[in-house]
């Protein structure tokens, strides 16, 4: 539902009357009102700089996966913490493999081989000059949410979901690029492969390299970074994160799949007849609630905002619904416009919490129709030995005291 | 034009041919192509991090305005730098009368007071409770480009149009706030302060207040930044930046305006017959090309996509036109969508440099029908005692060397 059509609830205005948002207002007299201000500094203050900084009063972080090697490994994004749909270059989610590369850009080289009429070696500042395109979508490891498949669900919506992240990401269209050098008749597959030390590389296949795929050298407004994939990296628009390789210096294009290790011993399905799903690339519709999330405390009864996250691998998000009441009752959320297609779309939804126990929880339906299951129904469908892609709707219950934890 | 539209250029593939991107592709034989990567690194990585950084190999900075007093001084975003719509939130304009203070959100109040019903102090934690809006929308100072109106045009494209920049903007709707406190019938104006040391403030009309202005404490995702009004900020969309106060502690309801420094001895404009506008709040329509741009130097002869931004306090940017000649002849260019209103919209065209001189510009439209000014039209509308609100079309000189400055 657009934000503009959210319904003018009764009572709206509660929640701002007597203890509605936690007894902290104060109302005050009519006065010249500089008390507010006594507490604030009176000397000049810090002079213009060349690169900003956050407040030191500012916290928000990346948590880590526990690794014996961190240079492979996978940090998480504080989805709790982030605003709107965007996140933060610096707290983007990480998932190494071998570690982050120290690449100068003058220095990186992009081969484009195999069944192309022109192979060619491009530097950065040849993709810079060519036609260029910026576009928000999210990234998401298929890996997300792993632990929500069994009994070790992840306390908070950051170890939980935070393996998801959404940017403005600006690059050339690889169509584009692949138009002209001549792809090949026989070229069905393009073997995508990072200069980090592992090379890791994936086959991605010819349709998606030819409709939306992109060599991404900015994000948010500047540089990828380097944790991204700087200074070149695939964005892959709603498939499986490890598909959107970074530090990218290679494309070979191919007559089949290379069977790489990630698409092989990693980031397949063992599904319960004993057969793997191979190739899993999109990223189905899915959505959390951020706030309240586990972890966190209601200050008090009153108001609050349900506010969460949505995106599907398939387009747009159509509708969200909330559920405070463990699911026997969905009322529709207010989706923030304009909807990106594969990129996050942020809900909210207007609660009056009583003070009793709840479950919260939503839902999403993609523009094709399709809606997130619950867990339970994404288990009879694929058992109970897979790893990725779980994009079950994700209860979070509230205790009397207002602490929140997974349900 | 919508990026779809985009014309297929005859002999679109010519940029990728010869020497038309410099003459730095290099051809190279069929074979398994490791020489890409004999310089790349084969040792681990650095680990996952808690929050990122950029490349050390990217050096894209604000630069200051010269000033004996630094804390009163700006600095300006380099556009030349930047992708896409957003601006980094490090590398957004600044503008600050008395320095950056540092201020501690547990212990920051906003105030509501004056002619309402039931004047009302907020902690931060209060306004993040109450029901929030995240959206797209520039700010800029109405002296950018001030040195436009002279002789002393900038050089470069940061310093002539760098006091504006772009986020995702997320808040409380200042409508809302108004209308559960009671704003009564006399109550025309909003008089807004910052917590600043010279406590800078503004007069906002009634009107501007109960339609889109935001409480703004988050920016791009994250938390609002020092420089940019941490804890909360106003958001005036499509209004001159001095209006959007930072650090905001106090907002007044008030029968009239405050007649403040800002908006009498500053930010007004002596017109040729010795009147001054006062209260010139909205930002015209503008737009400027960020490549090429002065100071920048053109490679080689062949394609190279000419690129920049266009925004207007008006509302859309429904059309962008780029002259390569001068301004003989005007040609539609492709706009990034989706288009925000009151936002950056970036535009792009293809260009084929033959290697001669050129003068390059565009010129944007507004979802009223507005069109960006020539220099000369506007002086013969303001004359040349202004100061601020300069929207006028830019022109580059591109030489022959492929050199561009100021025309």
């Amino acid at each position: 539902m657009p934000e503009r059509d959210l319904p003018r609830r009764p009572g709206r205005r509660v929640f701002l009357q007597t203890a509605a948002l936690g007894g902290t207002l104060a109302a005050c007299a009519k006065q010249d009102g500089d008390s507010a201000a006594d507490q604030e500094p009176n000397r000049l203050g810090k002079p213009v700089s060349d690169y900003g900084r956050r407040s030191p009063f500012e916290k928000a972080a990346r948590k880590f996966r526990e690794s014996k090697t961190p240079e492979a490994s996978a940090s998480f994004t504080p989805l709790q913490d982030c605003h709107g749909i965007l996140t933060p270059a610096s707290l983007h989610f990480e998932r190494h493999h071998s570690g982050v590369p120290a690449i100068d850009p003058k220095q990186h080289r992009l081969l484009v081989h195999g069944l192309v009429e022109r192979p060619t070696v491009f530097t950065m500042e040849d993709l810079r000059r060519m036609p260029s395109v910026s576009r928000v979508h999210f990234l998401e490891c298929s890996g997300n949410s792993s632990g929500d498949w069994g009994p070790q669900r992840a306390p908070d919506v950051q170890r939980g979901h935070g393996l998801a992240s959404c940017s403005e990401w600006t690059g050339v269209l690889l169509s584009l690029v692949l138009g002209e050098l001549g792809v090949q008749r026989e070229a069905q597959w393009v073997i995508a492969e990072g200069a980090d030390p592992c090379k890791m590389a994936r086959s991605l296949p010819r349709k998606k390299a030819l409709d939306d795929v992109l060599l991404a050298y900015a994000q948010n407004g500047e540089a990828i970074r380097p944790e991204q994939g700087y200074p070149l990296r695939l964005v892959v628009p709603g498939w499986e994160g490890n598909l959107n390789v970074k530090w990218l210096h290679r494309l070979k294009l191919t007559p089949e799949p290379y069977m790489t290790k990630d698409e092989t011993s990693k980031y397949t399905d063992l599904l319960p007849d004993g057969k793997a799903r191979l190739f899993t690339f999109e990223m189905d519709a899915k959505s959390v609630i951020t706030y309240p999330s586990g972890g966190q405390k209601l200050s008090g009864p009153g108001f609050h905002e349900i506010t969460g996250l949505a995106w599907s691998g398939r387009g747009r998000i159509e509708k969200v619904e909330v559920s405070v009441d463990g699911g026997q009752t969905w009322r529709p959320a207010a989706l923030q416009e304009p909807r990106h297609r594969m990129a996050f779309t942020r809900f909210r939804y207007p609660w009056q919490w009583e003070g009793g126990e709840a479950v919260l929880q939503s839902r999403c339906t993609d523009e094709t129709g399709y809606t997130q299951p619950a867990l339970e129904e994404l288990i009879a469908v694929r058992g109970m030995n897979s790893n990725y892609h779980n994009n079950s709707i994700k209860p979070w219950k509230v205790a009397a005291d207002g602490s929140v934890e997974a349900a």
